[in-house]
């Protein structure tokens, strides 16, 4: 690919890690100059992920520089700043396809290359699955050296803690790089981000130390200096030395995660050297060598496409409010007529939309950090206290929480108010980020209210529910993305609790949706119309309690019902078939069918495409009910 | 109840923790002696958790006395340690019902008592609680103080940590006592653990420091002597200060939990000073004062009743081996023929029946410390690796690794083993003991593979199979207790993936049971044969791949199928309701019900008496039935 113009004459010569092999120290520094201006002009033309992955590219070229992967198991925290480990392990050409319909994932994993040892995309998970593969190699697999690289947002959870404290214990040899850019996509909170940045600004200027084992005594001898900032202590008494000391791990930093000769400095030496768990953490700088990326806090966490030259991001003008919006917006007004509201985030409070009723009530918004656990139950201690607490998590991360959602909330009936955004398929970031199983895992738990919101005007009206319900748990779901559009009122009224709302009437088929596939049920109902089918479209609302009147109702006056859910199998379709089953509903014949998320994992598109390949577009609801009418079975999809 | 010979005159007199508080300080030594006895003497009539209630006799004694209870808020972490706190907070005249039917909790209950303000029973939740708790008092709710007792086996779980970084950083006065025993059911593990020992060892003895913030000079003068163990480090300087200091916390300690001295005057000293959160180590034994318990590495951490001069437990004589035991042999039969074969348990080796393997295989066997997410994502490493790890852990528990299975196991494919133990209702720990949900929140995983065992030998079958299954994530659940007494081949042969078996064959109903409740199905059919009508009674083994043939099979050669399982809804039972609507199964009639547990949480009491609550009985079953059937209406359970 080289030409004589090119602007990355190294990089055009890096087919794969072991070409980067090849390369003098010098040569790796200007390899990962060009990567930086690579990752800028490939994120430029896709949107992306791209502070975190500018923070690690002189990590990136200095880890494949001197582990061997992928024999060596080079495992991404979270993986959304793998773009130049993806760029030097072979898919460089494939970066125009990120995050987009057959295209390359956003994060790492496992399908795309064999130097994806363990996909990611949920955080705190590398130290785990490193220790595995350390046990592998221990127990005689053909694998070598494990490498976590976790940043310093990600450390704060609490598996990251059960790892390390393992880890310790087992006293093997494997690497944890701390990847500390003090900023992981919020601000960071928690009492160990305040630890390392006092680590961090306490001895990166101290003393090079007699190191027991001998790190430095490694390096070849011009590096030697660069290795003055490069402090270990390995005391191994209580009382002192670092908090990673104390759980049994040898430190070594802080160092400069940007200085290319300090990277293969401490690299070469922990590899040559290290004979159990090291930690070597890394200073590094969000966004770093882009200045928009670097001036911003969180905006280049995320970004859509933009000018290289300015940094102006293009974003598409939305054409309704943002569900998230509306939510954080709703809260917000909620709280101001009851100050016994509060609301917890677990390191997302711009995700959440509470950095909106944070701007308000600062006191009364809690940013727990990545501890998903933690939040639940600490929610649960709040309204056990009184207080009203809203526990705002995306689906898949409320995952994190399930055990307190059954064990500290629902056995104890508290009432604490669930804001799960980003609840169905989500695009982009494909099937890690997918909400998939909330519905199935809430709507069986004993006294549990749950809800789904089909447009952004019933979310403001589940916020008001919500906030008023003191007597239990109590859910609501909403998708990613915009609302539909509706006329929203000055603020919402609250909804009669287990009652659903009939949209449409018609006399051949019910349709009974449950949160925002109302739409497309919506435009299925007016394409069967077009063929002289009229259907009664109604709006469930709520999964727990049932709507038992309106289930029975639509049963007994329709020829067939179809439910429908943006979510997987064993959620509100289920409980309507339990329910019409065990009261005789399905006895004497009902032709009822459940449209729901498909049994397999849908990778990252459009959101409008990845429902496509769950066959949930409209045109799949249509001919579902044509086919349960006995209607046009040729036309219909299987 | 004081009579004239009564052997706890002091504690006939404490109603409530507000008359302990009217007694001098050596009364209050006396009284733990009293409380100690009466805890020993009423859990050698009813069984219990008697050695960790026994490391905390003077602990309770103290917090109560120096804390106003029950607006402070006393939280049990776990709260199997509560038998002496429920006897001196107004239930002693109810320990006699202890974990018995109708009778009081083995664990705090908010529904038993105003002075058990969060229920626990599942680990470590009780830092995030407390901190939940006092955001309520600092926001004007009537509540005061908030401390959390939580032990060294505890604090190893990342939840602890997460509410330790989050609490640290708040800064917010709180009390967290380490109740360090060094023992929490087994023998403790992970780098945590050897830090406190390391800590307990060398702080020991350590010169009284001078305190910037004045906790001991807060001591009355006779009781500085012995404080002069009690050595606290506030530099607030990373590189030195204990690990709970770097996290933000006063760290005091260690003291010796069994002095009352001590206790009282550390707890009044911290009660009077601190501003922030203070975490007090408090070194106990397990078991104290009760020879039998303290020479015990395991067996009084919950004992059956016993007789108090020997310590002999009254173990009643099995008829048929456990499925515990029956699992750890299969699988150390299956280790042998393996050496890719490995396990994992968090903290239960003897109560999963790891311990079994671990003898023969030690080095095989991981115990990572109760972190069931660590462990999920450790043995997805480990396959990732080419491992073939068995990871155990109990129904209820494995909820804590619930996103783990979501996101590292099922979305990557990775052949993980889970062989989930204390599937169903579990007896005397109770409602948050059961195993309840784990087919719902596994069987619409997509690529796995579920099953569930109906009796000892078909348990043997399913760790073969599991063993020889790389094809992706399977699990198996199966009961607390005694096999049903069945024949046991010298080693399991593999069964086929997604196939049931049918047991007997009838000609009205159908059952399709899933997992150990085959034996009531059987005896509801025999009670119908009485009756004249043929049951077909089959045995689904899978809710993951579903045997579609054997379910339309008997769908359509029987008047009416009835699911069966020990489990909530959203599980077997919906799955097999999903294909029949899906499929066209209901269009033409179908008498279908599900017999799931019902949609409330089930207390305490014997196993056969909790299905009975949940109407699940043999006759509970017939009774279904006739009345799927038509027949004997009037006989049947609503």
């Amino acid at each position: 690919m080289s030409t004589p113009e090119s602007r990355t004459p190294l990089l055009d010569r890096v087919a794969g890690p072991h070409d980067l092999r090849a390369l003098c120290d010098d040569e790796l520094g200007a390899l990962a100059d060009e990567l930086r201006g690579e990752v800028i002009d490939s994120v430029s033309r896709t949107g992306g992920h791209l502070g975190s992955s500018l923070g690690v590219v002189e990590l990136t070229v200095a880890l494949h520089a001197v582990f061997r992967t992928p024999f060596d198991k080079l495992i991404w925290d979270v993986g959304h700043q793998c773009y130049p480990h993806k760029i030097i392990t072979g898919r460089r050409h494939l970066m125009g396809g990120l995050r987009q319909g057959g295209g390359l994932s956003g994060f790492t994993k496992r399908a795309e290359s064999d130097f994806d040892p363990f996909g990611a995309a949920h955080s705190s998970t590398s130290i785990s699955a490193a220790l595995g593969f350390t046990m592998g190699r221990d127990m005689g697999q053909p694998t070598g050296d494990a490498i976590a690289v976790i940043g310093d947002g990600s450390i704060t959870a609490g598996m990251a803690y059960e790892a390390l404290n393992h880890a310790g214990a087992e006293g093997r040899r494997l690497f944890v790089i701390l990847n500390d850019n003090d900023m992981s996509i919020a601000p960071p909170v928690g009492a160990m981000s305040r630890y390392l940045q006092q680590l961090g600004a306490t001895q990166a200027g101290a003393a090079l130390r007699d190191l027991a084992q001998g790190f430095e005594q490694a390096l070849p001898p011009p590096l030697r200096d660069h290795a003055r900032r490069t402090r270990a202590m390995i005391t191994g008494q209580p009382g002192s030395g670092t908090l990673f000391e104390q759980l049994g791990f040898t430190y070594v930093g802080p160092i400069d995660g940007h200085s290319m000769p300090e990277l293969l400095a401490t690299l070469r030496a922990a590899r040559a050297r290290a004979t159990g768990p090291v930690l070597i953490h890394a200073l590094t700088v969000k966004g770093k060598g882009y200045a928009p990326a670097e001036a911003s806090d969180c905006c280049y966490h995320g970004v859509s496409t933009f000018d290289v030259a300015t940094g102006a991001q293009n974003k598409s003008k939305p054409n309704a409010p943002s569900y998230t919006g509306v939510f954080g917006r709703s809260l917000t007004e909620a709280a101001a007529r009851d100050p016994r509201l509060v609301a917890v985030t677990a390191a997302m409070p711009s995700g959440t939309g509470l950095d909106i009723m944070a701007s308000r009530f600062p006191r009364r918004v809690f940013d727990v950090g990545i501890a998903e656990q933690h939040a639940v139950t600490f929610a649960a201690g709040m309204a056990a206290s009184g207080l009203r607490p809203f526990c705002a998590i995306y689906s898949t991360f409320l995952q994190r929480g399930y055990d307190q959602i059954v064990h500290d909330v629902a056995l104890q009936g508290l009432p604490v108010r669930f804001a799960i955004d980003r609840a169905g398929l989500v695009g982009a970031d494909g099937a890690t980020h997918a909400g998939s199983f909330d519905v199935a895992y809430l709507a069986n738990l004993p006294g549990f209210t749950v809800m789904a919101a089909a447009d952004e005007a019933d979310l403001q009206r589940m916020v008001a529910t919500a906030a008023a319900h003191d007597d239990g748990p109590i859910a609501f779901r909403y998708p990613r993305g915009e609302g539909v559009g509706i006329d929203m009122p000055a603020y919402g009224e609250t909804i009669e609790i287990g009652k659903g709302r009939v949209i449409t009437e018609g006399s051949h088929v019910a349709f009974l949706s449950f949160g925002a596939h109302l739409k497309e049920t919506l435009a299925a109902a007016e394409m069967l119309a077009r063929r002289g089918i009229t259907a009664t479209v109604a709006d469930a609302r709520f999964a727990k309690p049932l709507d038992t009147g309106l289930i029975e109702q639509l049963a007994r006056h329709h020829k067939a019902l179809i439910t429908i859910e943006q979510g997987a199998q064993g959620g509100f379709g289920a409980m309507v078939l339990h329910h019409l089953a065990n009261t005789g509903g399905l006895d004497q014949g009902l032709t009822v069918r459940t449209i729901t998320l498909p049994d397999r994992f849908i990778d990252q598109d459009s959101p409008e495409r990845m429902y496509a390949a769950a066959s949930m577009t409209a045109e799949d609801i249509a001919a579902r009910a044509l086919n349960a009418l006995g209607i046009g079975r040729i036309a219909t999809v299987a």
